[in-house]
């Protein structure tokens, strides 16, 4: 397979690098900065250095685009405008509705790798960066079901987990897991250290509760200024809720009774565990073939619908018809319960579904 | 020298251990749950299991508390009254202001080491637990200097880098720095599984940011219910404060101006920098030698005055006059920046200073 890269930093340098190790494809990179291209091929995560974006786009049958927020609905646009017919091409940007309009491109599906590092650029890429990982990605109506089940595959083949999800819902989402805790680190220096300098005393002393709690603040500007201003809304919602709470604990506080705080603290523990266990896939994998007709964002509505009901898609293969009027496409789930309410949501869609 | 730890948990017995395998000194232990003992004496922790406090305290020339807060008041009453003329307590409680009246016995001043683990008992406790690890004391007007000499030397020994502050500033400064990192962890724990079920969604992925951010999240409820309601006051003010801050910054996020938020995000970077720095101790040692009347707190009013100052006592030695009418404490203090400083400051306090 033939793959495009489009901005060779951390993120994009990773998956090259993984794509040629992992799926033994052949990669072209472009990027705007000449020594992020030198520095990807000297570690051998490019076959090609393009001089352009239309000669890395040149026989791609996937493309990924991998650039600061601000710069991707333009940078995809002219992507999608170099790239061949039956060419699938996603980004891996942090938000995902600045790029709902491109969804118009049937070749389009916008994409979000949970996954990162603390230090930026090509020379920290590696092929397992996205081992375990959640991948985000935003299939519409629109979305070509042969080029989604390619870029599903593609995504498990680096490594990650491929979950389908709504544009708005995935900002709203990502508003409150990574952006909220950002905002809260960058506040809770800012109060550490000025309220310390404001005393006249010396800097605190500080432990390893606030040096964790604190390894995001400052993160990398040229990044998370585009972050804040394409989800600031969603991202203020998620404030106003944290005051409220916070309110709401002050109020705890004042009124020193032991058994409100130890309750408030235990459910906190508890919120936590549910949450890390829900990362947990879990059980063997259990097929599911789905009949569904052959027009476009069939399979997008399955896992969309899939998604939302917390159901992880492990794989999935799209058998069409010779005369490309219907399809089966084939679903791997893990677990036996899980595979059973996926089953069930399937039916409920009116697709026609069985166990091999 | 001979040791009594009361309580023998994660801090008690690493402290155990640690002053049997650095300063070859005997230990003695007592801890109201007898498993506790059992296996701190399996570990290596104590040379003798103290069937009660009396027996434990036999002999001590120092003697550590290590309980839950709401138990310390109590308990370290008990050690008084059970200790040796001349052997100095001390505690190890997270929070300082609900001990000053103790501070009337001049054998006393309060502890608290910034370490732990996230698993707490005996089982974890490990001989370098506090190695490199800010302990701050308490010394008030009336401590004996003999005594807190003692302590000093001990803890430093134990690895650790003693840090005089007033009780009230330790209070406020913890507060910020340790207590208002744990509500946060609470409330955005709370915040992410709370709305994602509200919205019928699956819970979200979380990225390694949330898991640090959160890590701290209903930390053990025996220990942090106490925490929470002995210093109830000063979290309250500091979440009022980051409530004030979090309002800010939503403002910037509604206004949508870039180079508000990039200003803003380098601040926060800064800042941690800056924090971090801050622990940093540098240069090679300096010895300053300050002539002091014998009178009771002398030694604390020092210690007390450079601590404020950011002045770090890496070394304190009391050398009192055959007549005990006066003494010289000779300091050594790294860096020749800060030494300087440490010279003017004592000088201002109206000692006489000299380097030997």
């Amino acid at each position: 397979m033939r793959i495009a890269v489009i901005g060779v930093g951390l993120i994009g340098g990773s998956i090259a690098l993984a794509a040629r190790q992992r799926l033994d494809a052949e990669t072209a990179g472009w990027d705007p900065d000449p020594l992020a291209l030198t520095g990807a091929q000297a570690r051998g995560a490019l076959d090609r250095v393009s001089p352009d974006i239309e000669e890395a786009l040149d026989g791609a049958e996937a493309a990924f685009v991998a650039a600061p927020i601000g710069a991707l609905p333009g940078l995809v646009a002219q992507v999608l405008d170099a790239a061949p017919e039956r060419c699938v091409v996603t980004d891996v940007g942090s938000t995902k509705r600045l790029l709902k309009p491109l969804h118009e491109d049937q070749r389009f599906v916008g994409g979000h790798p949970i996954a990162g590092a603390e230090t930026a650029g090509i020379e920290h890429a590696r092929p397992d960066l996205f081992d375990g990982a959640t991948w985000y990605l935003t299939p519409t109506t629109t979305t070509s079901g042969l080029l989604y089940e390619r870029l599903h595959r593609l995504i498990g083949g680096l490594g990650a987990r491929p979950v389908a999800i709504d544009a708005d819902a995935h900002d709203r989402m990502l508003a409150l897991v990574s952006h909220l805790p950002h905002v809260l680190a960058n506040v809770l220096v800012a109060q550490v250290a000025q309220t310390a300098t404001g005393e006249g005393e010396r800097l605190p002393a500080t432990g390893p509760s606030f040096r964790d709690a604190t390894r995001v603040a400052g993160s990398n500007s040229a990044i998370w200024t585009d972050i804040y201003l394409s989800n600031a809304d969603a991202i203020a919602v998620a404030v106003d809720e944290t005051i409220e709470r916070l309110a709401e604990v002050r109020e705890r506080l004042r009124a020193g009774d032991p058994a409100a705080l130890t309750d408030w603290n235990e459910a906190a523990g508890a919120d936590r565990r549910r949450l890390l266990e829900a990362q947990l896939a879990s059980g063997p994998l259990h097929e599911l073939r789905v009949s569904i007709p052959n027009r476009p964002g069939v399979v997008a509505e399955l896992a969309l619908e899939l998604g939302r009901a917390g159901v992880n898609i492990a794989d999935l293969a799209l058998y069409p018809a010779p005369d490309m009027s219907e399809g089966v496409v084939a679903l791997w789930i893990a677990g036996e319960d899980t595979a059973a309410r996926a089953e069930q949501l399937i039916a409920e869609q009116g697709f026609p579904v069985a166990r091999p």
